[in-house]
């Protein structure tokens, strides 16, 4: 993960691709959101989604996984060039989550996360506040994913 | 579940409680959520949660759960009373997620939902947009997780 100051606007990642199969759907339905058209594909198919479709918190339980790899990574990478690793607090939530299109069986979603904005915190000054707008795409390119999540980032300064 | 005829402001539904263990949390953030507070006791009382913590995507999707089964269970009792089924649309996304306070292994939460607003869909006649606070509390009766969800449902005279 990167500190504070090594975050820019705009900055983008590519968070890498999810293929969301019919058994991974229904196994997370079962457990935490049990409606018809996210259990069964015939369901699915005679529901306004049009097929086997993904929970909206399957989708972004995924979009989490690749983003904590993508910070794994980043650490991985920022140790094998030596140099210190930027621990981001908890996060306190996020806006606007908007499930934009059904993901269906079959369907991969490659995510992204770009900055959107950041601010030194007033009350904490060890601490920056950076908002990412995190998002999800098909592969035919169009959004079906999007959420705004607020993170606290350590500041370089502040454990130098 | 309930027409948007027959949602009042400020109704609200106890969703009912969910115990989170030790062995679920680590489940859970094995497969979406893989770090290291949400995956060891140790690492857990060494973060600033102060304990084995649950993902907070976990958090959401048991809300979720609880919710499915709270319409799962006004459905059957419209069904018992010889009523007609409301069946909800797709959820568009929600706003303001926001993770309160950590939930560590042992804590049990009961979650509710309290509707917020109501309006009718200047698009789609048929249809209603309704708002609800949907929240999470621990065992001590302190708010733990909480978000605003819309809802698309269906109006009585659509289907008269």
């Amino acid at each position: 993960m990167r500190f504070f100051e090594d975050i820019e606007i705009g900055q983008r990642r590519e968070l890498g691709s999810f293929a969301f199969t019919a058994d991974g759907i229904k196994k997370f339905a079962a457990q935490f959101d049990p409606q018809r058209f996210h259990l069964d594909e015939e369901e699915g198919r005679k529901s306004l989604f049009g097929g086997l479709a993904a929970s909206g918190w399957h989708v972004g339980s995924v979009c989490m996984k690749l983003l904590v790899a993508d910070g794994q990574r980043q650490a991985q990478e920022a140790l094998a060039r030596g140099e210190r690793i930027a621990i981001w607090g908890p996060s306190p939530g996020f806006r606007e989550l908007r499930w934009i299109k059904p993901v269906l069986a079959g369907d991969t979603i490659s995510f992204a996360s770009e900055v959107e904005s950041k601010r030194a915190s007033e009350k904490r000054p060890e601490w920056g506040i950076v908002q990412a707008r995190n998002s999800g795409t098909n592969q035919r390119g169009e959004p079906v994913f999007s959420l705004l999540a607020t993170a606290f980032v350590p500041r370089r300064s502040a454990g130098a």
